[in-house]
């Protein structure tokens, strides 16, 4: 079942809002075999709507149009569309109760009269209750295909989506058909890289598709398939099952999987505690390790050691250690990293020192030289790493390395 | 000057990643005249690409791509475009050799041979240099119209747009009539708060759109004015000299100003030190702040004490007053921004203790307290906030209100 997604609003061409409402869409609908296979985001302009919904129903003939549903003047998508369609708009004196009802619920007073627009609805259109909002959906068939009307503001959206979309959809879809993804997280390698390495057995993949997204924490390769639930599962664990002797160590995970919700669940499955030094990534480990729900029964806590004197003071690096091999170095990531475990009473640990740029970098130590270090259990292991992009990437980039590193001693 | 957008990625459709490239070029090209009429996404598919290029091309003339010129298998942006237009691809010697040099800078070795394809260009298109990937853009003049083609990955999409579009766009467009924003950054009020503090006097504002926009970090107010230079000139600064007034110090910057380094510049000025103590953000106010190039001269470092031992060892925290205040009070956050500028050297310092949840709350100290200090030159201020949300909102609302208390204090 192919669907295009039609959003309305001159605020989102303009760039200063983003649409959320489509990827919600299309995840939640995928699952029950419908798919949307083309998007247009149109200003709150007549013909531009006219013209989006109508090449939609020409192409699938079924369209989803998300926005311009609201009270105010520049709200017309309810109008262009029966147009559009040559559909009457009348009164529906039940929804208007509704919007009355609302308004009194939460003692706003009496419905303004901009809001009374909002009650109107096709001929023939059907009416998909909004519990959170003034605005219904409306649900449209005739002739020419379908029009679904849905308001943008994006809990509404969304809630009408799961409660009434999915459900008629899944009935009107060839249910025997989905579409299912499955995503196998990896990182410390290149997307380039990865793909010659898995080149000629992508090849031996059969009823898959398979994608390359590549990101800050790594590269995810997602795996679709579509057809029958046997089918599609059994495509997808054949693929992964091909896939993951290849990956080896660089697959940390599966799906949604955090790296460092992974580490800290590792952490904590061993009794262990966990504490962390950072120079360049300033307090970004920490950070993403305590964003973690319940990460405090592992993490102890951490240093950001950005002065030299700190570093000294607050882990105990050596002087003439520092003066020697200079702040970003092995032997400091090493020393860092022991002086913290010793200091938060843990027996895990993560320390990082580098440069982050755009500043610092030298012939020798240009900017992206990193030194990682981490130990667990009385083991220390460290590496020297070059990473690319700017501060903000090259920070990222180190957090994940930083957390891979641990993964693998574990 | 009007524009087409089209975002190429089977995976936007899927939902799994957002398009803000869009965004990003409407933002940064209104200026100079240039305005997105139409976005699509389209997945990657050659027809499906070469129909959303051709029917932009007979709508407005102009088609920006976006995404697709990746070096693996669905990455076909590039033929499908040339394709459409009916023009040869050739290995440009240029392009493969800054592709080449690309990957011996970074020492990752020789080119892989999927990288290749990205050094194709089609006759008569110009390169746009790309310094932060292996995909140039392309700039494609024709008779049918112009199509230019950026890379999907952000950073190099957004360096692109700025080093290449707006120049070539401003030579092209309507220089007379421009469209110019200005954002008043405000923290600290609600969004419905400040429209009502505001009510009447936006009614005396003339020619400025005035829109509210609200994130974890505070609310912005945008002014949008369209109209010759001098015109739109006016009519922003005569709408910023009327609402400065009202929102007296809830104001804090304007536009792209980051709160994190308004409050390093003036700590700068000052020539002072600045140390952090953590418990709830759990290192995000020092990854805050170590965001900001150059904050090395005024940040030392930091703690992150999660653990009770590590607030009495780590900041010299009076266990006794701990046990008897609680670990979420104004007593321990005063003690740990006083304990963090006497360990870290420094004459500036912030510390936050609270809970931000999901779990940890109770009836006296619900999920959303918090306690923040802050210490410049011997005073010491702290404040109890409640800070709604889930953890992810709670930490960076409160992140943001740390900064903000000592952006008070300056």
């Amino acid at each position: 079942m192919d669907i295009e997604f039609v959003t309305v609003g001159t605020e989102l061409l303009l760039g200063f809002t983003h649409d959320t409402n489509a990827a919600v869409f299309a995840r939640t609908l995928a699952p029950v075999g419908a798919r949307v296979v083309r998007r247009a985001t149109v200003a709150d302009n007549p013909d531009s709507i006219r013209a989006a919904v109508g090449e939609a129903l020409s192409r699938t003939g079924f369209a989803v149009v998300s926005g311009g549903l609201g009270p105010t003047t520049d709200d017309i998508t309810r109008e262009s569309v029966a147009e559009e369609l040559g559909l009457e708009l009348r009164v529906d004196q039940t929804v208007l109760s509704d919007i009355e009802a609302r308004f009194a619920r939460f003692r706003r007073g009496p419905m303004p009269e901009s809001n009374r627009k909002q009650a109107q609805v096709p001929e023939g259109a059907e009416v998909l209750a909004n519990a959170f909002g003034t605005a219904p959906g409306l649900w449209i068939a005739t002739d020419r295909g379908t029009v679904v009307l849905l308001p943008g503001v994006p809990r509404e959206f969304k809630a009408l989506t799961e409660e009434h979309l999915v459900p008629r959809l899944a009935a009107l879809a060839d249910s025997e058909t989905v579409m299912v993804s499955r995503t196998l997280r990896t990182t410390g390698v290149s997307e380039s890289l990865l793909a010659d390495n898995l080149g000629e057995h992508l090849l031996a993949i059969n009823d898959v598709e398979v994608a390359f997204l590549p990101s800050l924490e790594g590269v995810d390769i997602r795996l679709t398939a579509t057809g029958a639930h046997d089918f599609v599962a059994r495509a997808l664990d054949a693929a992964e099952m091909a896939l993951r002797p290849i990956l080896g160590h660089q697959l940390y995970g599966m799906n949604e999987d955090d790296l460092a919700a992974l580490v800290l669940g590792e952490l904590r499955a061993r009794g262990a505690r966990l504490a962390v030094a950072e120079s360049c990534t300033g307090g970004l480990i920490a950070a993403r390790l305590t964003e973690v729900p319940g990460s405090s029964d592992v993490f102890t806590g951490g240093v950001v050691t950005y002065a030299n004197e700190a570093k000294i003071h607050r882990l105990g690096i050596d002087p003439d250690e520092l003066a020697r091999a200079g702040a970003v170095s092995d032997e400091v990531a090493r020393a860092m990293v022991q002086g913290v475990v010793d200091r938060f009473d843990a027996n895990a640990g993560i320390a990082v020192t580098g440069i982050a740029g755009p500043a610092g970098g030298s012939d020798e130590k240009p900017v992206g030289t990193v030194y990682l270090a981490c130990t667990w259990d009385g083991t220390i292991e460290s590496v020297k790493r070059h990473i690319p992009g700017t501060r903000h990437e090259v920070r990222r980039r180190t957090v994940q390395a930083a957390l891979d590193l641990l993964r693998r001693m574990l």
